[in-house]
């Protein structure tokens, strides 16, 4: 690890007061580490601005010294983008105040490093919602969400994180502010730079604070229904889109394996609807009305069951009956076998093949390793599937051992050949660049580079993530 | 107007087959005179490629030869984009195929020369809903409304064309092809190029298909109701939405001197609920369920009644109804003078500042012109207004000759002073270029200049429109 240049360090020292930077080797091992990864990165200087001239005045050290930074958040991401590799730390937590609330224009400005939970909190002050909702709201921050665009279980009904962003405010790589902090819904005056630092993982600029989007407040009604198959689990959506619209808010699936492991593993879990059926969906419908959300969801269900898609099934009657469907979907990622020892990919296929994949797949790992087990749950909705390959129920020595590099492979391939993303919610960082720079048609990588370049023309922000240059 | 060379013209006519080109002076002067502008352009070629490697070769001879495209579709633009000026033409509308429908996956791929209509038609085929729509929908193609990331009446819902799309196949300025027609919902695998791609007029690449976005289909319940002032209008919208939620689908202003003057100059109109109050709104809800949504719009109206917002209004009892009221919201562009010697703007602000912009507006305007009129109706669910200055009823003389751009330079000042756009969704073209390089934060225009020589290092792809380089 090079250490920055003595008179870059006293000058970022200098700009950013005694609060504002850290040489102490435990801090700088703290944000270093990421939050679940097998690794440690290194970084000999942490800055963490308190306002966004003091962002910029940093950004512009870092470039005339061409001295390399790495923006952090909550440092909750899982692909290698936010921790450090020699590059300096720039921490957002400080900035975390909320600058301005619209209620007529459902608007709200907030700065990067709040966390998610700040602004739902916020919206809710505010009689208003912001729907993005994912396991690490309370750490995760707005910028680093928008960095690495975050979806989440409300995706199928409002989108992505940068659907729900109005403008942005961003330290330019030249050190220049953008101020795009724009309210505005409708805003044709040229290349919407928005989209392109939303999910750009910090290399192409520093996103300080964001203009999101609120919505009007919803009731929701929640059902935990049971399924033969996947083909039942993709019309069912169908169906229940056809009797609730977009009001469909989640649409998840969860094996049957899953909640056993859960049960195993999760005290005090019970499963909803003990059954011997191999899938169940987790589905969420949510209207300002919620005798209408029901309604729909009770009709829905009626023709499901008619039309043998379901086979059991209740709809929540109370806030805690459905908390406690929710609570079953949220601790699968606590269960040791399904993330212990396994081996995990977020993947993304058209809604249409996820039959198609999840056959094809299986059966190819399992030619690898017979004995293999799958925990596979997910945004259905979205096509979004983590899928996981687990060790088998009591086995005595552990099976996927030295099979790790060819059943990712084999995931991947078959992702590609349904044509799908092996990246759908999770982002590239430095864990799939050079997987992605395969995948991808060349025409679209090398439009990635020369946007790097043109953007970053010295290399300093977060750089080997997304494209290497 | 220099000709392409001689060995470019004759490779291109090679390569497009008889059907594929024409240098006839009529066809040429029909694709360089804009549907609605007072001037004409000029162009020695038109090609019409039949395919996407058509369309790519041609590309590639273009950059071989150092020669200049305008890409062209319905040629419906008004910021004179699509109008060449020099430049040869590459009109997509023989590319006009739908090449699939996924009716699970809820998205279909389409050609960029398709109508609007097109689209429209085969997602209601397949029972879902294309849920963009604008008066130009029967001309403007797929590929121009994603170009000019365009709007219409269901933006406060569905957003605008950009959020609708889910991938884009493009030919680049270098002539390769980019197929991105992905039918994924969540991809984060680098830079999102589509929103590059998306509202570039045509300067990055040249659209050839796109895969769009299925919604469910739905009904809608539409009422006309007469408001006191533009502040009870915004304050209605957020009871509305407090009712209806993001069910509320159209939400437009429409003032009492509009009807006035669609009643003089289109036969067959008439006042849904003749008033002596100033505004107007048509609100359209919309859900599965067309008693859920009348219901979630009458409860609305009764507390806006309640609430003294509203003080006359009717809820269409049939879909003629419900038509007749559109009627008068989509004639008002035909009015002869609200639209033939007037000053046509069209600007967006945050909803919450409509009322003061208006205010502030009106009065600089009537500075300068104090017998001028004022057409301002459109979006407020999206703080979009087209605002238009008119002859005064009656007058012997024209008043405003003259002053067009004294009070446009009212009008964009008013409407930067507001932190709004002075384009919601026309887009920017040549005609709003420099101004706008002038108004948006200089650190803006120069990424858009960065972007525009990366991605078009020869200037060839639409040159002069969006920045100059």
């Amino acid at each position: 690890m090079t250490k920055p240049p003595a008179a870059f360090l006293a000058a970022a020292k200098d700009l950013l007061g005694p609060k504002g930077w850290s040489e102490d080797p435990e801090q700088l091992g703290k944000v270093a580490t990421p939050w679940r990864g097998s690794f440690t990165g290194e970084t000999p200087f942490l800055a963490r601005p308190a306002s966004t001239p003091e962002a910029a005045a940093l950004v512009k050290l870092c470039a005339a010294h061409h001295v390399a930074l790495t923006p952090q958040g909550g440092n909750t991401g899982l692909v290698d983008a936010g921790t450090p590799h020699g590059e300096i730390v720039v921490s957002m937590t400080r900035m975390h105040a909320i600058r301005s609330v619209d209620q007529f224009n459902n608007s709200l400005v907030i700065e990067a490093g709040a966390p998610l939970v700040t602004a739902q909190q916020a919206a809710e002050d505010a009689g208003r919602l912001f729907p993005l909702s994912l396991g690490s709201e309370g750490t995760a921050t707005i910028g680093g969400l928008i960095s690495t665009n975050a979806g989440g279980v409300a995706v199928l009904r409002y989108g992505m994180m940068r659907d729900l962003i109005l403008g942005l405010e961003v330290v330019l790589p030249s050190g220049e502010i953008w101020n795009g902090l724009s309210g505005l819904r409708k805003n044709n005056t040229g290349y919407d730079l928005k989209h392109l630092f939303a999910g750009a993982e910090g290399t192409l600029g520093l996103i300080t604070a964001a203009t999101l989007k609120l919505f009007p407040q919803v009731q929701r009604a929640s059902a935990w229904v049971c399924c033969s198959s996947t083909e039942d689990v993709v019309s069912l959506l169908a169906l229940v889109r056809q009797h609730a619209g977009d009001t469909v808010t989640s649409f998840e699936i969860i094996p049957s394996g899953a909640i056993a492991m859960v049960l195993e593993d999760v005290p005090g879990t019970r499963d909803p609807l003990p059954s011997d059926l191999p899938w169940r969906v987790l589905m969420e419908v949510s209207m300002v009305d919620e005798a209408h959300a029901r309604d729909a969801l009770e009709k829905a269900l009626e023709a499901a069951f008619e039309q043998d898609l379901v086979k059991d099934g209740v709809v929540a009657a109370s806030k805690a009956q459905a908390q406690s469907f929710w609570h079953i979907r949220e601790t699968i990622p606590l269960s040791k076998r399904a993330y212990g020892t396994s081996i995990n990919q977020d993947i993304a296929v058209p809604v249409s093949r996820i039959p198609a994949f999840i056959e094809s797949c299986n059966a190819a790992v399992l030619e690898v390793v017979p004995s293999a087990e799958f925990v596979i749950f997910g945004h259905v909705g979205d096509g979004n599937l983590h899928y996981s390959v687990c060790e088998p129920a009591g086995a005595n020595a552990p099976v996927l051992k030295g099979h790790t590099p060819a059943v990712t492979r084999i995931i991947y391939d078959q992702t590609m050949a349904h044509d799908g993303s092996i990246s759908a919610e999770h982002g590239v960082g430095r864990l799939k660049r050079d997987e992605l720079a395969n995948l991808r048609p060349l025409a679209a990588t090398e439009t990635m580079r020369a946007i790097k370049r043109a953007i970053d023309p010295l290399g300093i922000m977060n750089p080997g993530r997304v494209v290497s240059v």
